[in-house]
């Protein structure tokens, strides 16, 4: 089955949490995993959204406790690894949404740019060789069928 | 819901294979996720007895790639952190049961163990302090309960 | 004592090369530790100047085994953790110098800001809030005390 | 230059400090670089052993700061992985002398031990296959030269 990264910053306001929310309506409906940082803001918003929508969500959280997963979360792989828990998305994505985000954000694209990966951005703050920038939920799903 | 560690070593005999299948078939039954290494022997043996029994399994690999992880894995982790991801499943499990095994098993259960985490093991070829050695599938997966 | 992570890409030009070098060695003269990623490229440039200059050289490198570091280094980390490397090298590090780079040096930037460290870089391909731009060595290394 | 790295346990005795100290100093005449996990312990006291006879320590700990290690170390690698950071000192490692210890040195021998390491131990509660046993620093230092 197939799994997509969906990534964006721990806080976020109410349009890119919509925005969240819609990517993960309709990851959902295809039937693709979410994988997260199970976290807050873009991270709950995604999983809020596929969970609406009869999907799987598994949170990679940076602690060593599951407890600290939002409770959209399917499944919660607790990686004690701070940072590096975002690599671990990275290699486990098919293709990767970034939706706004901050310094997290870019490390993880970074990466899986690096890693040759396709990396789908909803309004991005920064451009990267590779990225490919679109402006609605739907277009970004659509790019990473 | 109840996340489950399943361990154990790569390469096993067929005793060793009915044994985990039969944990990953009880396991499922309970609707317990099974988390374990995504790999062969009793992380195969364990992830098809899940699946055959409608369970979900997520195997955490040590790999960069989810190609590595057999056929079983509902969902896979990539890693690409070698043993380390052995931490990984052991955060991620709220209890562990052990299969036989090797060296790499020891060394999670070592971790489990130090993190307070329940760890049943059956037919474990180390004593460790607070292991609880039991003889049979049925045992393993009602003490973990 | 005072640690320096030299952050850049495994390949680089000639010029990029020497500036490298040369904050190696600038380094190396105030007895800072130099922390890297252990490789060729902009990593090896730095070890070799700092090692020149009488410093002391930790390459933390993405692979199991000591072996695939640079001959310029005094001591390997080998973490068999690939990009997830980045991470310790920005732990490691009291401040931060980038030398050109890549993707996985805007990863480390990244998170290096993300943890309020120093960053310093030299020729970045790349704007980010907080990160320091400037044009030499001596001035990079001036930033860092 | 060789590194060899020294495990056990966070708390100890008199006897045990006493003993990692021996070690660390018989260690550091040798000018191999002694690499532990930076904590207390066993890890302080092979620490200061080889500060005293003018050796270099490397502390490679579970946290993100480099605040946490013990003040012996002349450098360290702050990973923020936890227990995975046993899995790093055993790769960094050309050999392995393990002092006492418990559930964290069982792992990190286990692992050490699966990547066909050398592993010396003083006093160990534990037998594993191909664990070499000794009963004193200076035996223990021998077997790794």
């Amino acid at each position: 089955m197939k799994q997509i990264g969906v990534i964006g910053s721990a806080y976020c306001g109410e349009e890119l949490y919509n925005t969240a929310y819609k990517v993960g309506q309709l990851l959902a409906k295809k039937r693709y995993i979410l994988i997260n940082g199970g976290l807050g803001g873009v991270m709950e918003a995604s999983a809020k959204g596929a969970r609406d929508a009869g999907g799987f969500v598994i949170g990679v959280i940076p602690f060593a406790s599951r407890k600290g997963a939002n409770r959209y979360c399917n499944a919660v792989i607790a990686t004690n690894m701070g940072h590096a828990r975002n690599m671990i998305i990275v290699h486990s994505s098919d293709a990767i949404i970034a939706i706004g985000g901050g310094y997290g954000t870019i490390s993880e694209m970074a990466i899986a740019l690096k890693e040759g990966k396709k990396v789908v951005a909803i309004s991005p703050e920064i451009r990267l060789p590779r990225l490919i920038a679109v402006d609605t939920p739907e277009k970004a799903v659509e790019m990473v069928e």
